[in-house]
Parts: structure tokens; C-alpha cells; sequence
């Protein structure tokens, strides 16, 4: 005999899966084409149900996106807990951190976070969600305050520091094209090893050989370069 | 007798002055509530004036938000050509282009560039932007790649580089408050040093003395100290 408590689970599960793909779904639309020119109709398009169908998963478009942005900011919480569940030293926690930053802003959720974001949400909502976004900010100036603290980071005001590691790690998320021709981790480790290095050459590093390199072949040429 | 055509000229520039005002009132408004949460009521009431007054100067809300963002990118535009104009090396070069362009980014039609941007407005209107968004692009990409070539930066993709570079700099526009501690030079300065140097702590600078920095005290700190 089936149990009706496994039932009631499935069904409650397959209520969560199809929430899911509603959220996903509009997260996706209003990354591409912006809140406001987003349509529920569209989104029950793209999912193939009729709209009345989608307020059995969610109330208006505003609960929407407060949703698609409150999953995207705790899903970077979440991986920078995880990025420095094992301790060590600050800067590798660091590193750890920018990377899980930057792998969820090239995904749906986390390129909504960056391209639409709280504004287009009434004040409560906007406040809950910057109190969101005011932790994530809070781990990177900690973890830079103290890796100035453990000598590995240079002398800095981590509040400035936060916000342009913050700065350029988010703007992958406004540009990068999940469908195109650079995988998440071409543009991430790059983007790391510039603020961790510096766009400045060191004393050490070979000048390059050549005085012009070729122009307009910079994506496909990074692709075959090797990436770490 | 008084020319008629220097009173023309002056009606002219009179009526130029009044349209600047709707446009950078506009364009405040919009950053700092967003384009859709911003009605020309608000505008008109900002500036004393009644609603209809405001379409002696622009034909509608969308041609505002049009003009706030093209001249925000004009701006940009201007100051890297005057950036670039006296030659140099490809890295002093560089170093002024982003000290020009996190400029503009604290400015009203800087701020609005980056909160609001191009995304409300129709296909057409977005091309014509994204063309002027390009060409500024065009022009950290170049630098860079001529600063690899000049052997001043360390080999890197210039795409990707002047990605991270935009992101860090238009990032400033996303949280800074004109009206808040800190002079523009005090956050861009510091932003700037970052992206040259890096996060890293080069092996030729001094351990800092203190293992725990004040917490809390950041912004209030790099107040008092000397930025360049």
C-alpha cells in the first residue's frame, strides 16, 4: 500500500518543482529583457501553461522577483559559507569567495541579482534584500581586513577594497551570455587574477615578444589559453 | 539698439538651460528611485514647474531618459579623448582614462548610465546607446592591449581586462552618494590602486604593525588619509 504521507510529499515536491521553473523562468526573461518589459503572459509562454495557472505557484509579478533575488543573493551566502567552512588562511578563503561570486552571477538567479536587482520593489522588499546583499558585503571586508591583518593582502580600506572586487566580479554578470562561447570559469579566473595581481606587469614577468598583438581575437584566443 | 538676433540666441540658450534642468533633475530622480518608479510629476514638482511645461523641452519620458544616458556616455567619451590627447605612454594613458571615467560615474548623468541605463527604453534607442557604450569600450581595450605591447602591463586579454576594469569603476556609480563623506577622488583613487597593484601584498612592502584592524571604522579612517 502506498503511503498517502509519501503522496502528499511527491505532491508537494512537484509543487516545489514547478515553482522552481516558474522563478527560473522569469528570472531568465527579466534578466534578458528587463522587469518591466517582462509579461506574465510571456513567462506562461515560455513554460507552456496558461497565466491564471501561474498564480497557483506565486502571487504577482513583484513576489516574483523578490524571489528570484532573494534565492540569488542566498545562494552566494551560501557558497561563501561554504568557501570558508575550512578556514586557512584569509586570502585563500578570499579567493574562494570571489569564485563562488562569480560562478552565481553568470547563472539565472545571480544574473538577475545584478541586472535588475531590488529596485523595481516596493521599500519593504527592497529593504529585506539589501540586508541580504549588506552580508554578502560584510564576509569580503572581513576576509580583506584580515588578509591585510596575515600580511598577504596589501595595505587597504576593505570597505573600498569589498565594493571593487564586488564591482568587477558583479559586472560578469551583466554582460556575460551564458549560451556563448566563453565557459564561467574563462571569465572568472581572469577576472580574479587581475585583482589579485594587478594590471601592472611585475619586475619578474617577461615582456612580451611581440609589439602588436593581433587585434579583435581576444575571446577566441583566451578560450584556447589555459585558464587557472 | 539691441540686435534681435543676439535675443534670440539668448532665447535659445535660455530655453537649452531649462532643458538641461529637466534632464539632470530626471536623471537624479531616476537614479536614485529608478526609471519605472519615477513619474514626470515628480520632475516637474522638482523643479516648480507644471507637468505640461515640462513637454515644452522633451516630447516624453522615455526621450529624458534617452538623453540622460546619451549624455552621461557623451560625457565619458569627451574625457577620454581629452584623457588620450596628449599622448604618452599607454599606461599613464590608461591611469587617466579611469580616473575620467569613474568620474562621470559620480556625476547625476554618470549615476544614471549605470543605475538605469539603456534597458527600459525601445530596441532602437538601445542600439544607439549600446553603439556609444561600445566605443568607449573600444577604447580601454585598446590601451590595454597597447599597454601589454609597451611592456608597462602584464600580459592579459584585453577584453577581459577591460571588462574587469569597467566593472570595478562603474561600480563606484552604483553605491556612491554625492552627498555623502567621501569626495569622489577618495573612492576612485583607491579603486584605481587596486587595479594596478593588486590585492596582493608585494613582497617589498612592510607587514603591517597591528594584527587587528578597528573594525567599522573604514570609510571614516580613509577619510583622514591622504589619497593618491
Amino acid at each position: 500500500m502506498r503511503s498517502p504521507w509519501v503522496k502528499s510529499r511527491n505532491r508537494d515536491e512537484e509543487r516545489e518543482l514547478k515553482r522552481e521553473a516558474v522563478l527560473r523562468t522569469a528570472a531568465r526573461l527579466f534578466s534578458e529583457q528587463g522587469f518591466h518589459a517582462t509579461s506574465l503572459d510571456e513567462v506562461a509562454e515560455q513554460l507552456q501553461v496558461t497565466k491564471p495557472t501561474l498564480y497557483y505557484y506565486i502571487k504577482s509579478k513583484d513576489e516574483i522577483l523578490f524571489e528570484c533575488v532573494r534565492i540569488g543573493l542566498e545562494m552566494v551566502t551560501d557558497s561563501l559559507a561554504r568557501a570558508t567552512a575550512s578556514g586557512g588562511s584569509a586570502v585563500d578563503q578570499l579567493v574562494e569567495c570571489m569564485r563562488a561570486y562569480g560562478r552565481v552571477v553568470t547563472m539565472d538567479y545571480g544574473r538577475c541579482v545584478i541586472r535588475v536587482g531590488e529596485d523595481p520593489l516596493p521599500p519593504d522588499s527592497r529593504r529585506k534584500l539589501r540586508a541580504l546583499k549588506a552580508r554578502i558585503d560584510r564576509v569580503f571586508r572581513d576576509l580583506v581586513r584580515q588578509g591585510v591583518a596575515e600580511g598577504s593582502l596589501a595595505p587597504c580600506d576593505p570597505k573600498l577594497t569589498a565594493f571593487t572586487l564586488a564591482g568587477a566580479l558583479s559586472w560578469i554578470g551583466r554582460w556575460y551570455q551564458p549560451q556563448g562561447a566563453l565557459a564561467p570559469e574563462e571569465v572568472i579566473e581572469p577576472c580574479i587574477r587581475t585583482l589579485l595581481a594587478g594590471l601592472l606587469r611585475r619586475p619578474e614577468e617577461p615582456v612580451p615578444r611581440r609589439a602588436a598583438a593581433p587585434a579583435r581575437r581576444d575571446a577566441s584566443r583566451s578560450r584556447r589559453r589555459s585558464v587557472t
